[in-house]
């Protein structure tokens, strides 16, 4: 996950608490990320979040921080790395199946506070290209897997052969993000709403 | 469209430039509201933009803007209905040309410009629950003209029986939304794409 990370140039030693060993820098790590998307979803924009902030909310020094990211913007994206967790194992048997496990993979339990966070990100990722970029790199990998997933069902069979994959992608992944970052979205219950929103696609509101 | 607006007190007469008489205050209006979505899609956030910056912007007193709108909350919201238009006249003949209808509607030419705004008032939405209530009521009435299109197509037998009403309308908003608000979602061109999302999602994708 930490391909982004500065690598600490400390020697692991056998000391338990001050030793900036190696589970030492996962822990600082974790409680460093964790701190970013705690003030994100405390409603702060990105461009008041300060170094200083971030510290003291996790625990660490400045230095610490600034050991692993070489500044605020690679901090920030790799928060959203770590908010966006794994992308699911595909079991690769339906595109039906595998379609509604990476629409459930966006819907975990923290999807209203990962859509807040989204939302307070939005407007600097707006303002900010370099940041945007950063944030592309981030989401174009694992939209990719989904356009493997599309291409695998028009290859099979199973989707239409005049799909438009782009499209399809935007219908798959727009209706949870819209759900997550604004609470008054149309009301679709949440359960069962990938199995739901997928079988809504493959068949079609036509009667 | 001005209907949560402090009417303005002072009688009209007959001076063309100094008279605060309604053809002014119309004009008056439209440059405090132009003045919010200049400085939102400048990428000011909501909390950061101050009645000054907004008068100062739209060439008015501060005692102009507080005339019309009680406070900045109001104002904000009257941008956001201004911002989004009047709904298109819908021609009730097929429920696939109304709702290509109702999607290009958020598909403006202001639509890069209204998504960043959009994105910048979306924070502010979700900290502040009056201003989210303000803004649901903005959004709500022109979600009920959807929906009312969808059931007259199920009762038509255009569209599915067990159509699911919500689920359809978040299909249909969403995509432009996220198109909107993130410069780098899925590379879908904007050429015929109301007609494109609404026969993807009448036919389905499933062969």
């Amino acid at each position: 996950m930490n391909d982004m990370t500065v690598a600490d140039a400390a020697p692991e030693t056998g000391q338990e608490r001050k030793a900036p060993g190696r589970p030492r820098n996962a822990q600082a790590d974790e409680a460093i990320l964790d701190a970013v998307l705690a003030l994100l979803s405390d409603g702060q924009s990105a461009a008041a979040i300060s170094i200083e902030a971030v510290a003291a909310r996790a625990g660490v020094g400045k230095a610490t921080i600034y050991r692993r990211w070489p500044n605020k913007e690679a901090l920030l994206i790799e928060a959203v790395r770590a908010m966006k967790g794994p992308l699911p194992e595909l079991a690769g048997r339906s595109v039906r199946d595998d379609l509604i496990a990476l629409v459930e993979a966006n819907r975990t339990p923290n999807a209203q506070r990962n859509g807040k966070i989204t939302a307070c990100l939005l407007p600097e990722f707006i303002k900010d290209e370099e940041l945007g970029r950063m944030h592309q790199a981030v989401v174009e990998p694992r939209r990719d897997v989904t356009r493997q997933v599309l291409r695998r069902g028009i290859e099979s069979g199973e989707l239409r052969a005049d799909l438009d994959v782009e499209l399809t992608l935007l219908m798959l992944s727009a209706p949870s993000m819209v759900q997550a970052m604004l609470p008054w979205s149309p009301r679709v219950p949440d359960e069962g709403f990938a199995e739901k929103l997928v079988d809504a696609l493959l068949r079609g509101a036509a009667a």
